[in-house]
């Protein structure tokens, strides 16, 4: 078997190596015939005539995809949220499409309970200060016992709500349906999201972006949210009404909000969110250290080579008509 | 027995009142015969000359006393740090001094991970970012497995030794005697520093500031941590070199600083530290939830109170040529 593994086209942090592979392959405890490693269009379209498998990253598939590959049965994505890839039309017939799920869940659980900390103890309030030479004391609070909210339960909710209930907080788990999660005190479905909103002091979005959650926090539900409540974004820009967030921020509503994706990204020079008041900006890096990533999204792949083999399912088959 | 609790002298947010009395004494199961509150110099006066006990903050004391309290056998201040009321020799002779040890432990806790988890994140930096409008990637990293240092493991550094070991930290502790600590991997003597300040990835102090301490992080000190490394302090600002770590932040020998405790404070207009980059400058705020504070401390007087009666020690005596 010929398992292809494409670097990114701009991010020379992010590429594979050898020593990775080998690394990761032995932790499993599974092979390929062949292993190749490429950069570039050339050495894609080469190995694209051979391969069985391909490893890359969403911009290769946005670049150079469709693209012929007479021998190509599955594509792991080192991404988790797919949303940019739809529709799936592109991806040839019978080519069984992976994402990485799972390998965020360290960096984005740490990235997300950090957040919370950081709006329970005002953070944002403070480096205003500091930026105005100004001593002032503002006294924050302990998470114990605040109520967390967290819209979706994958990876990224998973690990934040375990977290968060290590710190003793209340934690409401919202998602498709009211399946208990062991680190929620309680789930309710995504249907109960306006009963819930209004006894939320942090809500956390940690949901994909799919049909049925874009625009999910709209204007009507970010108002829903209590006085001094704070927002916490690590899923997509499009879940949320950016300019609703903006205005909630500037008025008070909102006592601070970390936000790590936007709609667009990059944000435009000049956008009201650099300057919008108690909101931290963090470009879209929460979910991944480059220490990790690659050597963790090989391990994931490598446990789905296995099932493939076997003839069991894929653990990370992504579902293209659900859209994760 | 007559209990007095006096207010602080300019910080209305830290009042105590009767209810919060009563609940605390409900919860501790210990009563006193005769309370009073009082606020300003003539109810403090007033209330000297009959009381047994005195509940208070440490500006009462650097204020009022010496002072006339012909029955006072007990000094309960809500601070834990004391440094600024030493020389101790204010005390009255035969009244115990007990501090609020304990009282810090959840706001405290969590602040220093936070801190920690912010500089694993490099929040510093992307905040500068932010300021300049610009979207620039930075990648962070995961905390498990990275090496950290705390420097006194009272109540402050255990709380933080305790989130560090859950989030799979190696955790070093570092105080007067090499005896273990549940929550640390070791725990070395203060002697050894020198050898465990190249091996630290954060370096956390969180320890009294006494003559031992005081100026414990100098320059040289500092300069034995890794290149990259970060550094938080809830301590106190007497224990660092300030300018060491301005200049180390300054050529990014650190890469950065989370900073509770100054020397002096407040920090003075125009001051280097407002305009250090990659510091975050907390204002003396760490430690204290106004929500919490008050109950938790007079919970903690209580439970003296009745060791007091009960002809046992005091769990929180202080021990004035000791420092903490």
């Amino acid at each position: 078997m010929h398992i292809h593994l494409q670097n990114p086209i701009d991010d020379p942090l992010f590429h594979f190596d050898r020593a990775m592979w080998d690394t990761a392959a032995a932790r499993v405890g599974e092979m390929a015939d062949h292993v190749t490693i490429g950069t570039g269009p050339a050495a894609f379209a080469a190995a694209m005539q051979a391969a069985d498998a391909l490893v890359c990253d969403a911009g290769i598939v946005k670049a150079w995809f469709p693209c012929p590959a007479p021998r190509l049965k599955l594509i792991f994505l080192t991404n988790a949220g797919l949303d940019r890839l739809a529709p799936f039309d592109w991806l040839p017939q019978g080519v069984a499409l992976m994402n990485n799920r799972g390998a965020h869940a360290a960096k984005s659980g740490q990235f997300g309970i950090m957040a919370v900390l950081m709006l329970a103890n005002r953070v944002p309030e403070m480096m205003a200060h500091q930026r105005a030479g100004r001593w002032q004391k503002l006294w924050g609070a302990v998470v114990g016992g605040r109520r967390l909210t967290i819209v979706g339960l994958g990876t990224l909710g998973g690990a934040v709500a375990e977290h968060a209930n290590r710190f003793g907080m209340h934690v409401t788990g919202i998602r498709t349906t009211a399946t208990p999660h062991p680190h929620c005190d309680r789930v309710l479905a995504i249907d109960a999201i306006d009963t819930v909103l209004p006894e939320t002091d942090f809500l956390v979005l940690a949901c994909p972006l799919t049909e049925r959650t874009r625009g999910l926090m709209d204007r009507g539900r970010l108002g829903r949210l209590p006085h001094g409540a704070g927002l916490v974004n690590i899923g997509r820009g499009g879940l949320v009404d950016q300019d609703a967030i903006c205005d909630l921020l500037d008025n008070g509503h909102l006592s601070g909000a970390v936000l790590d994706v936007f709609s667009p990204e990059p944000i435009p020079a000049g956008h009201r969110l650099w300057t919008t008041p108690n909101l931290v900006i963090s470009p879209h890096t929460s979910a991944d250290d480059p220490a990790t990533y690659n050597p963790q999204s090989l391990e994931i792949f490598l446990e789905n080579l296995r099932a493939y083999r076997a003839g069991q399912p894929l653990p990370n088959r992504f579902d293209t008509a659900r859209g994760y």
